[in-house]
């Protein structure tokens, strides 16, 4: 019997685009009987691509094409940009097409790439979806919409909305620390019964709520991917039965999440939990700008840059306004922590 | 007379479009002498004017004429379109750059128009100001970013990179509900005093923190206006000391608020009350959807749009997705609301 | 002249006592039909009275006696201590009891006293509403359950079962700042028509929903005490017929709340609107207190016993851990500010 | 062999006590070294365990002492009774004395029991840490304050004073959903540094901040007992270094507790795995009640109730006021769910 998710993201992709792009069938077992699965279609480390920035503000191809091929040169399983990390609601739609662009081309088919399409409401989020099907993306990442005074029944309306819209796979981003509602197990199973969903990337926080969703998903028989994002805790999510993770971590030491990854396939959870210790050391990036001045985004991506540009990834460690670069002084932190864990 | 609103209006214009940007000494009494000030530029009732749609979401431009025209027939001192009752998250830029050209052209210089500008960050905003400098509007409204996680830094430095590149005077939209972001009275003192804020539509709800800011302004003798954007509080706050009021029911009823309004100046507020009070009972039109699958906006401008329609001001009580229009059933409590209210 | 209050309160002491608890139909006119209500049971200035502290931490008792004849003498229509700003939750039993016996014996009748019963569950508060029963209380104060998880179901059958076990008038404390539910004006409605609850004290913040309760208690002529708690909204609120107000900063300038309350009740605004802003001007008390190293209650409670002390009022500006009193510095910023708002 | 905790819990008790009880030295290797510490003095199971109640209120004693022994014959590690499943805020303080004198003579020092002391400030949690010394408690837990509003210099110096003021070990009880307070990952080192806090029971939900203070608390070599409270991830928490659980089911089934912990403890994480995945089925005894007319601590403690009433362990599924118990329908689902799972 075809593996659920070979299948899936072959019929999926057949369904809708006629001529797969990735041929091969995937061997996976079925979701109950194994631990991790780490080829199926949106599973195992996922980065959301950060986008590099010139020093005056512009996307910055060149070392998004290195960013690129440094997560694809460490065997990561796919690539999220325009994601948070990605500062997509920093970018113009000009951007934004720009930087997807750059990373489906330069991925060229290796592993699946799935677009964000972060908009407040269906309609603009439509005009996202539009943009990444005819780009060239596998599949779409939406969140509930925000801004706007939402309930339950206006958020399933939402994602059945886009969901009948676009050709491509949707996945669920619940990320209720910046859209401020969170998907509830039952809507997510729902939606995933009725083809609405694919997966979800969780960066919820709520690891109860994501091990529920988790073992109902296995009960079912679901074919739904998730995927935490949430870097210092990937172990225990993949032990929990987690298909893979979307690290915005990941994009400082892809090698680290991938071999944490691969300890967690083949059962070694002593080795993938130290693996996973030292990013969470690692992890400290973010908190070298000065608390007193920064705040959220501008320490996460700020940090992240920041370590990338001293890792010679990419150029500048410029952020979007509002947010600042970190400064000297809080770049040789952020050079400390890349030392003391063995990255510099 | 001319209306609250128009000679300040002129001024302000005057100042904008020509090399000096504050030309004169300001001919307003101190504030602290005065209960209201008529003659403010941003002052008085200014809606925050609804987009009308055709049953196919698009924006429907004969009812926006009709809005408008009823709007300004009513003596509304200002209008406030794409903000949130505007459903501005809700449109593209396409739609938002047509419901303010429409809104401009029909008030025709009669009342300012100051546009909302609401996206997540800097660069996205100014994207809007400069199409509301282009489009001809007055002044823009702006809030917190949102979406992205921000501290006070990055909140203050938004606002000022948001001054420094337009030329029109820029409003805080101070609305933590949507954005969960409250901007602090300290704050708001601050960019009032360096001129990178002229006034405030505060729809926090935070009455306590609105009436510390009244009190300061008034202290400081700075010009900075202050309108609330809760339609049921008006009546208090103006006599507190707001400058206005930026009600989504005014769009119902705008000659209801511009009586309360001009009671309140005149001093009577026996009558400004017993006006509220019949505007809170018609405020109802929110409560006419059914809680159990409408949630907030849905509500709010489906109750709002479904009066207008019942009035005949709008063609369709449309609304976006994935808020859901009212049905028969809820349409007929929003009429007994209008009746029960005098308004049908 | 009786005081405000003073009438409804010997109507309602004597239903209660004797064999019926509301014998007579009521002698207050619709509420439709007034301003302010002055012969309501609960009405006019109410002060939560602070407890004053000895140096090492008992309830100081003749500092509670110079306090009770402070607000008295100043012409408060009522008293409510054990409330927040009374620090009823650092008290023990033993010293509320006895802070609850001193307020009484001082007060001797000549004004309702209301005793808040502030425990996270029903059994608790009961423990408390037998306290104020014996030691003679006029009425109880009841917080929605907290640190406990409860729904709507939950917090309606606290206050039913709250009323049914206590001989005295229960209010409701609509504190959401502490106790994290907000009470909604629906639940309020209907436990006020089945004579569950007198009244409410309203600390909610929402003055949206203050407003639209209190239209609806004038709508269906129910006897509902509706007071607020927000000492720098009282203007407002009573322009919009609250029955009163409760204001914390009530225990450092009471003749200024009586003043505020008598010009509201004879209709002249504009002196209550001056009156409330010099009070907002000497709420800034509440700023006195470092704010890197303070927080909430010790910036409040603190600032306030800071000002009665500085005034003579009371002994020590002691506060209860984990809060800190104010220190010399921090006690000079609340000299500066009475002396600014002419109390000293 | 001892149960894992018990020779730990000698240890402690002689360094502070004077007499030990348990005379032995600590053998417990260095942290880092090790995956989880079965001889840390609170480690492994520790259920929270809740407080059987007769049909009128009352704690039901023999039910207790059943329930203890249910508890410590599946080989519990230790118990931690007058937590929030205890219903230790509904009940009076002569019930929280019963109720821990029970669970302190039924258990005889077979392992150690942690008494919570969950009052809003700090005199009333000494109040309570008073009565754990009195009746033979060998450690208390101990939340933020609740109710009063606090921030970061409060909450330290509440535990600072909680500490200094009792001879027994301070366990941190790190809950925001009840107090709304998080405990910043460096507040907690700092106090375990300086020996004020012995651990924390974690039931935050924040799983990231868990993991940063696991590789903190490792790199440091501090020892500070790390308890997870979340029942449904407990072996993610053990791969990532927790000492332990603190589960609310565990009342329920306890020994797949201690088989999940004896599995991790043997670092066969596939067998742990599959407990916690029938554990996390289990757990939908909390989903029984109706969620129409249920909330929160209701569905929680009358589910793990209504289980045990089922199991024949306690009399009665009583819950206190304002929670109501679980009817006869909603039984029915408790009793398929136990069913399902292999305990009925």
């Amino acid at each position: 019997m075809p593996p659920p998710g070979a299948v899936g993201h072959q019929r999926r992709r057949a369904g809708r685009h006629g001529p797969a792009r990735h041929p091969h069938p995937h061997p996976v077992a079925r979701r109950g009987a194994r631990v991790i699965s780490p080829t199926r279609p949106y599973a195992g480390v996922v980065p959301p691509v950060l986008t590099p920035l010139t020093a005056d503000g512009e996307v910055d191809v060149p070392s998004l094409e290195r960013l690129v091929a440094h997560l694809l040169d460490a065997g990561c399983h796919g690539l999220f940009p325009l994601g948070s990390s990605g500062e997509t609601v920093y970018l113009t739609d000009a951007q934004r097409d720009l930087a997807l662009e750059v990373v489906v081309k330069t991925t060229a088919g290796a592993v699946p790439v799935i677009a964000g399409c972060i908009e407040p409401t269906t309609a603009r989020v439509l005009g996202r979806t539009r943009a990444a099907e005819f780009l060239g993306a596998d599949a779409v990442v939406v969140t509930a919409p925000f801004y706007t005074l939402v309930g339950p029944h206006e958020v399933e309306r939402h994602f059945r909305a886009v969901a009948e819209r676009t050709a491509l796979d949707v996945l669920a981003y619940d990320i209720p620390a910046c859209v401020h509602t969170k998907l509830p197990v039952e809507l997510q199973l729902r939606l995933a019964v009725d083809g609405v969903l694919a997966g979800v990337k969780d960066s919820s926080g709520d690891d109860v709520a994501f091990r529920q969703l988790l073992v109902a998903v296995a009960e079912q028989g679901l074919e739904y991917a998730a995927l935490t994002g949430h870097e210092v805790v990937v172990d225990g999510m993949l032990l929990a039965g987690a298909d893979g993770s979307v690290p915005g971590l990941g994009n400082v030491d892809p090698a680290g999440y991938v071999r944490l990854h691969a300890a967690a396939a083949a059962g070694d959870w002593t080795t993938a939990r130290a693996e996973q210790d030292r990013l969470v050391q690692l992890f400290r990036v973010v908190d070298a700008a000065d608390p007193r001045t920064t705040h959220g985004s501008t320490r996460g991506v700020g940090g992240f840059k920041t370590a990338l540009a001293l890792l010679g990834v990419i150029e500048t460690n410029t952020v979007s306004l509002p947010m600042r670069s970190l400064d000297a002084e809080e770049t040789a932190r952020v050079r400390a922590v890349l030392e003391s864990t063995g990255l510099l």
